[in-house]
C-alpha cells in the first residue's frame, strides 16, 4: 500500500567509532542503498563509540528493513534499534477518551455522576428521545466492521481492522467533530453481526459499517436500515458511489457530455461498483455496464447472488457480451473498483473522445494513469499520488455531521445525490479542470458543505414523509 | 438521589418590570420556598421590563420545577425558561472522542490512515498481541450494562442507563486516564449479552460489567471470565467488595479487633453482597451471616440460585436462624447493601461493644448514620454528605489502569484483597480515626497506589503460572 517515493521515515540509532569518517561513510551507505536521509542527531559520546540517530526516508518497511540489515553488517556501524514514524503515530493507539466538562470537584461529580445523573436517568426513561440531547448519542457513530475486506488486505480478522477503524474515527473527529468509536466484531456470521449493531444501537447516532466482504455486506446493511432507527451507511458502498458521482459530474462538465447520453463501464461488481451503479442510474445514467471476472453482466447470463443478478437483469440494455477490453470500445466513461493492471494505454484509446477514466483500485489502478492520461481527457485515481484522488473522507465525515444535526433516523438515495452535488459544487467553476475535478481533502469547509446539503435534504425528506 | 440540602443548581431566566421593588420581591418569593440564590444576572432593560437569570439551588428537580411554577403565577414577574445545571452538564452528553496526534498534513493522514495504516494492520494480523501495543485496546475499557439495575432507578432500560455509563468513562478517564467506552446493549438475554461482549472483545483490554440484575450478572461475568483474555470485572459486585474491605481494614485498627474473630452480618445478598461475603470469608472472616428479606441464610433453609445456595451452605456456621434485626444481635460489624431504613439506633445497640455499621443503600441508608452513630463506633455509608463514603471510584479506575499497564489477561481474587490493602493503605495511621477510615475520591494518588498493587499482584501471578 506504500507509495513508490521515499516517505516512509524511520529513526535509526546506531554505535559508530568516533572517527572523523564514520559518520560520512553511513551516510554514504544510506544514499548508495537509496534512504533520504532528513537528519543526523548525536545523542552521546565516550572515547570509542558515539550513539547517533539518523532519520532518513525510505520507500516502505521492507527497504527500511534491508538497510537496517545492511548498516549492521558493516564492520564499523552497530544498530541499536529502528523507530518507525508510522509505528510511532500508531503506539497505545490513535484515539482517546476527552472529558466534555471538568471534573474536578464535588459539585461536579455530583452532577454528572452521583446522584445528579440520576435525573437525567429518569428523564431518559421517560423520553427516549431525550437520549439524542443529553447523552453521546447525539453525535455519536460507530464504526463497525468485522475485518474481512480491509484496505486490500482482505480477511486479516478484527485485531488487526482495528488500525484503520480507529483512523476512521480520527477522521471523523477531525474534519466533521463526530465522535466516532470502532467496533471491531469477532464473528463474520451475518446474522450474529445484525443482531449484535442492533443491541449497540441505543448508545449510537448512526452506524458506518466498514470493510465487510460482499454480498454479506449487503444483507447486512439491508437488514439494519430496516429494523433501526438511526442512520446506517456502508462506507466502501456509499461513500465511494457519492465521491464517484461528484467527480463525474465535474469531469462531466469539463467534456461537455450530458450523463443521461453517456455510455459508462464499471469494472467491479463488488460493495463498490454495486452501489456507484445503482447511484449513476439514479443520476439518469442508462447505459451502464457492469464487468466482473467473467466479463460483461447481462440478461444473456445468470448470476449467483441478488446484487449481481440485479445488476444483470437492470443494466447492459444494448446487451454487449465480452470481456472488459471488449465492452470497453466507445464508452464514455470508465470507473474501476477491481484490481490491478486490467487495462493499459490501448485500452483507453479505444473509448470514446473524451473519454473519463476513474482507476481506483488501490495502491495499484486498474490502468496506468499516466498511460490512461495519453488517451482520457480526465483521469481520476485512489491514489493521493495524482491529481483527483477518490477519497471516501471527502464524504462520510460531512454526511454523518449533517444526519447527527438533525437527528435523522434513515439515509435516503436523496441524500446520496445531495451529498455528491455539494461536493462536486465545492469545486468553483474557475478551478475546474482536468486536474482538479475534486477538491483536495484538506480543502476547508468540505465536510460543512456536505453536512448543509445533507440537513436540507434530510427536512426536506421529513416534510414529504 | 438527591441530597436534601439545596444543591440543585438552576438559572431561571425571568422578566419583572422596572420598578425597585421587583427583584427584591422576587428574591423574597424564592427565599420563601426555600431556594437558595446564588445570584441575579441582569440580561436587558427597556421602559417596561427587565430580563433577569436568576442562580438558585433548590432540593432537587422537582423543587425546582416547584418554584418555577410559583414565580410564574406571581402578577408581575414572567418565567422565560429554566436552565438546570445538570441538564446543562449533560447536553451533548459528556465524554467525546480526541486525537492523540495532529491530523493536518498529508504525511499525518498517510501516517494514520491508508497508506501507512496497512503496514500497522499487517503487524498485527501477523501478531495479535500487538494489539495492545498498536491499538487503542491497551488501554482501553468497554463499561457494559444492559441497563437493568440502574443506581436505585431498576430496569430503566439501555438508553437511560447511558448517563451512568458514561459518567462512569469519564471517571475512567479523569482518576486513571483510562479509556473506556459506555456500551448499553439492547437486550436482557444471559446467553446474547455474553455472546456479544465476547464479539466485542478485541477492541478493548478490559471489560467492565455495570448495573446487570442478579442473578443474570453472575453468570455473565463468570462466563465471560472462562471465555474471554482479557480481565472481566463487575463493579456493582467486585468494585463495592474492595472498597468495604479497604474501610473495614481500617475500622478494625481502630477497633482493635481481629478480622479472624468477628462477627459480621450482611444484609443484601444480591450482586454486592454476594461479592463482600466471599470476598471477606478469603480475608479470613469466618462468622458471617447473610440476610435476605427473609431473614439469614443457613444450611437450614433452602435457597432459590447458585449464588443465594452458595452462601447458605458456606456461611452462618452458628446456624442463626432469624430476621436481620434477630441475628444482628451481638455482631462486630453490619454491612448493608440493601434498601432504606431496616434498622434503627435501637437495633444498632444490640450489636457489640465497638461496632461497625456500614449502611450502603442508596440514597437512603438502611439506618439513619445519625441514630447509628450514637451506638457504634465506626459507621460508613455511600452517601456523599456523611464522612466515610464507600464509593467505587476508590478503586475500579486504579484497578484497571493497573490490570491494563501489564496487560493482565484476568482479574484473580488475590487482585482483590491487594487492592482493598492499598486504599487502605492510602489513609495515614496519623489520620486514621472514626470518621477517616476510608479517603475521600479527590484525594491525589489513590489510582496510582491501587495500579501499583494491581500491577505488582499481576506480575507475581505470572510468575506463579
Amino acid at each position: 500500500m506504500s507509495s513508490s517515493m521515499p516517505s516512509y521515515v524511520s529513526t535509526v540509532r546506531c554505535k559508530v567509532p568516533t572517527d572523523t569518517h564514520s559518520i560520512p561513510n553511513l551516510l554514504q551507505a544510506i544514499a548508495d542503498w537509496h534512504g533520504l536521509v532528513y537528519g543526523v542527531d548525536m545523542l552521546a559520546s565516550d572515547d570509542e563509540a558515539l550513539e547517533v540517530d539518523v532519520t532518513l526516508a525510505c520507500k516502505d518497511a521492507q527497504h527500511t528493513e534491508k538497510i537496517r540489515r545492511k548498516l549492521d553488517k558493516l564492520d564499523e556501524v552497530e544498530v541499536l534499534g529502528v523507530h518507525d514514524a508510522i509505528v510511532q503515530a500508531h503506539l497505545g493507539g490513535k484515539i482517546e477518551i476527552g472529558l466534555k466538562r471538568p471534573l474536578k470537584t464535588r459539585q461536579d461529580l455530583s452532577r454528572i455522576y452521583t446522584p445528579g445523573v440520576a435525573d437525567i436517568c429518569k428523564m431518559v426513561a421517560a423520553d427516549k428521545k431525550q437520549a439524542h440531547r443529553l447523552t453521546i448519542k447525539g453525535n455519536t457513530v460507530a464504526v463497525v466492521s468485522d475485518g474481512t475486506a480491509v484496505l486490500g488486505l482482505g480477511d486479516i480478522g478484527p485485531e488487526a481492522a482495528m488500525p484503520v477503524m480507529e483512523g476512521k474515527a480520527a477522521l471523523f473527529k477531525n474534519f466533521a467533530d463526530v465522535d466516532a468509536w470502532p467496533i471491531c466484531l469477532d464473528t463474520k456470521d451475518t446474522e450474529e453481526i445484525i443482531q449484535i449493531v442492533k443491541a449497540l444501537a441505543p448508545s449510537f447516532g448512526g452506524i458506518n459499517l466498514e470493510d465487510i466482504s460482499a454480498p454479506r455486506c449487503f444483507e447486512i446493511e439491508r437488514r439494519l436500515r430496516e429494523e433501526l432507527d438511526i442512520p446506517v451507511f456502508h462506507d466502501d458502498q456509499h461513500g465511494t458511489a457519492v465521491v464517484c458521482l461528484a467527480a463525474l459530474l465535474n469531469a462531466l462538465k469539463l467534456v461537455k457530455k450530458d450523463i443521461k447520453d453517456i455510455r459508462v463501464v464499471v469494472a467491479g461488481v463488488g460493495a463498490a461498483g454495486n452501489a456507484i451503479i445503482r447511484l449513476l442510474m439514479r443520476e439518469g445514467v442508462t447505459d451502464i455496464i457492469g464487468c466482473g471476472r467473467n466479463g460483461s453482466l447481462g440478461r444473456f447470463r445468470e448470476e449467483q447472488g441478488e446484487e449481481r443478478q440485479w445488476i444483470a437483469q437492470n443494466t447492459n440494455p444494448r446487451n454487449v457480451e465480452g470481456s472488459l477490453k471488449e465492452v470497453l470500445k466507445g464508452a464514455d466513461v470508465f470507473i474501476g473498483v477491481s484490481s490491478a493492471n486490467l487495462l493499459d494505454g490501448d485500452d483507453i484509446a479505444t473509448m470514446a473522445d473524451d473519454a473519463i477514466v476513474f482507476a481506483l483500485s488501490n495502491p495499484t489502478p486498474e490502468v496506468d494513469p499516466i498511460a490512461a492520461g495519453k488517451h482520457a481527457r480526465v483521469v481520476a485515481t485512489g491514489r493521493s499520488d495524482y491529481p483527483n484522488q477518490i477519497n471516501n473522507v471527502l464524504v462520510f465525515p460531512g454526511l454523518f455531521r449533517g444526519l447527527l444535526d438533525v437527528g435523522a433516523s434513515q439515509i435516503t438515495d436523496e441524500m446520496l445525490s445531495v451529498a455528491a452535488r455539494a461536493l462536486a459544487e465545492v469545486v468553483e467553476p474557475s478551478e475546474l479542470n482536468a486536474n482538479f475535478i475534486i477538491p483536495g481533502v484538506f480543502r476547508p469547509d468540505i465536510s460543512k458543505s456536505v453536512a448543509r446539503a445533507i440537513r436540507h435534504a434530510a427536512k426536506m425528506h421529513s416534510l414529504e414523509n
